[in-house]
């Protein structure tokens, strides 16, 4: 068992009548608020509206960037912190999934940083000592940003998508109404579920290390939460109680609720980043067709009790299987889960991949760890590259 | 489902070697620090020696407040809150148990009153906007005030118990070690360990109202984790897995994260208070005293699925018996974990508690919720007696 510190400081108004909450959570920090947003899908569920009307009863003035794309670029953020820089910005507001959310995080950055290009900040190369505020409004179960201090930038003339932990870049507050989900499309709804259930595995649950017996029994329910509501709302998108228990469980999946402080490398999303990084896919359904196919690349004798725990608890395989019959049959329910419940395509040929670039993908999935992927085993490029490979 | 809002600021440093970040901790709010503790035992276990170490390395001046008493006392709290006046403390250290933390966030609040009487605070009768800043050294898996913003105070003068929740109170980093609590007694572990579950069920679980199944279901993951290691722990008060689960566990089930809000009135906690303000009997010890007999009063055709549901997911009851008997059945099987896996004695009479003060106690227990107590069901004066009388 690890020691750990724990402290997640993000104030969350959960539900359906909350947005009466946000000019009293921006206005604290001043009036000058940039509002982020995406492709527009904010202003045709009437939700940009009500924004604006809560920022004119406070007294905002707003300055808008809309466009934030899905895996956001360095040269948005630039954008954005021109914005804040120029207009005297006092606080961000994103409005969005976890790109509109993470690229304000490293807009709040680099709005205090002396240079111009947030790259930057992002590649270690310069750092800042604060950021502005931020107060995020979600619309997308997926990432979990909502409620945590990372946030994923792409570079789309280098191909690379990097992490960046900007400082205290926790939102101050986020607004979490699954209400705003209800129009998310089933294949959105898919990814995102399958992303949720993705930084529980990566983070902690597969993992060769001991771990709190309650932390992974409570890893176990979300992972249930999200088996038994993703199929729900794929099926009826503006079932509440479904849109709810999957908002709440992709917070819970990396607020830090769940985990003795992070203790391992993110094997399938240092994968999965450089295919969004090279072809721009939806980071949620790469994580789906990564898992399984990482998951059977890696079992043996030392995996398979997680693995056949896993399919026991989250997925109802029956316990009496052997062991390495369990953990195969949690595998090949796990996939079903994804491409025949949820719908997802199995296969990243399905998604335009080849194998042109598998090598150089594979090698800088494990150049930001000292060139291996360290969590339930230690992986190297060439096994990278297989995992790839069995993708395909 | 109820809208909520959750922030929980509290930054909690989990294990065996993080007392090293005390100074650091304390010293951002100034030099001068109240170290507050109860009868002596962190003497015993040369934890006083250690924080005082720290103290000194820090450059910290303390003064000291020994003695604070289980169940602590207004005129304790007073006490304490003169001296920060006095010694213009700025940052007051809490090393024990619930009540210890309790009497701390009182005396931070006491300390920036302009009178000299807490009660008048505790009371309602006075209000303060700020509160000394506090930080916490738990000695015992309980009541969660390490995470928590509420205490209670008893005054022993009008046999009052009443809680308390202080402008900003929540212990700016609380350090939570499982070694600091293998010395804990055998009935102090029983005890704690039924806090810790009463507190799921008053709050949230035993409740008529809809809840986010998710959270459901990690309250049941949570008493599960008590139903498992609360026996390890007694038997074996060294063993640190079962004292880091049970510690854990404390804070979860009352830091907010298992629940929408708070949407009830705490029953057993407000039967319970008054029996140790009129008996001064151990906090937890009442509680498993009391549910049992309370989850009997209020059995009906409404609360039996829960009450079933219970008995099923915690503590392994055979779900193919019929509802009534299911329910009867999860009721005998708490009571024989408190009562003879836990050792705790099962009667009020046990402890010395006659029926002589009922009446009064169960009017009181009523009084600060309109009369009334307001959860699973609606149960009132003449109903708390008549639950008092099956405790006899």
């Amino acid at each position: 068992m690890n020691d750990f510190v724990f402290q997640n400081t993000t104030k969350v108004y959960f539900g359906k009548n909350q947005l009466g909450h946000l000019g009293e959570e921006l206005s604290r920090f001043g009036r000058n608020v940039l509002l982020a947003y995406g492709g527009g899908s904010i202003k045709r569920i009437g939700l940009y509206d009500k924004v604006m009307a809560e920022l004119a009863k406070a007294g905002m003035t707003v300055f808008e960037l809309p466009g934030v794309e899905p895996n956001p670029r360095h040269t948005t953020v630039n954008k954005g912190a021109a914005i804040c820089k120029k207009e005297g910005v006092d606080v961000v507001l994103a409005v969005g999934g976890g790109s509109t959310i993470d690229a304000c995080k490293a807009i709040a950055a680099t709005a205090k940083y002396d240079g111009d290009d947030s790259w930057d900040l992002v590649s270690g190369k310069a750092s800042v000592s604060e950021s502005l505020p931020l107060v995020a409004i979600l619309t997308l179960a997926a990432t979990g940003s909502e409620m945590d201090g990372g946030c994923v930038i792409s570079n789309v003339e280098t191909n690379e998508k990097n992490g960046y932990f900007p400082p205290d870049a926790n939102p101050r507050a986020s607004f979490l109404d699954p209400q705003n989900t209800f129009t998310v499309s089933a294949y959105q709804t898919a990814s995102g579920s399958a992303d949720i259930m993705s930084h529980i595995f990566d983070v902690a649950y597969f993992s060769r290390k001991d771990q709190m017996d309650m932390l992974l029994r409570v890893q176990e329910e979300v992972l249930k939460t999200v088996v038994k509501y993703a199929p729900v709302a794929v099926k009826d998108g503006s079932n509440y109680e479904a849109r709810a228990n999957l908002m709440w469980a992709s917070s819970w999946a990396l607020n830090g609720f769940l985990y003795e402080g992070f203790i391992q490398d993110t094997v399938c999303h240092s994968m999965e980043h450089e295919l969004s990084a090279f072809y721009n896919i939806t980071h949620g359904h790469g994580l789906a067709i990564l898992t399984p196919r990482w998951l059977s690349y890696v079992l043996d004798e030392n995996t398979a009790p997680r693995i056949k725990r896993f399919g026991e608890n989250v997925l109802g395989i029956d316990p009496s299987l052997p062991l390495m019959e369990g953990a195969k049959a949690a595998i090949a329910a796990l996939e079903k889960f994804f491409f025949e419940t949820l719908g997802l395509k199995s296969r990243l040929s399905d998604l335009g991949i080849d194998d042109s670039k598998f090598a150089v993908m594979a090698k800088k999935a494990c150049s930001f760890t000292g060139g291996k992927l360290d969590s339930f085993t230690v992986i190297q490029p060439n096994d990278v590259e297989a995992i790839y490979r069995m993708c395909l």
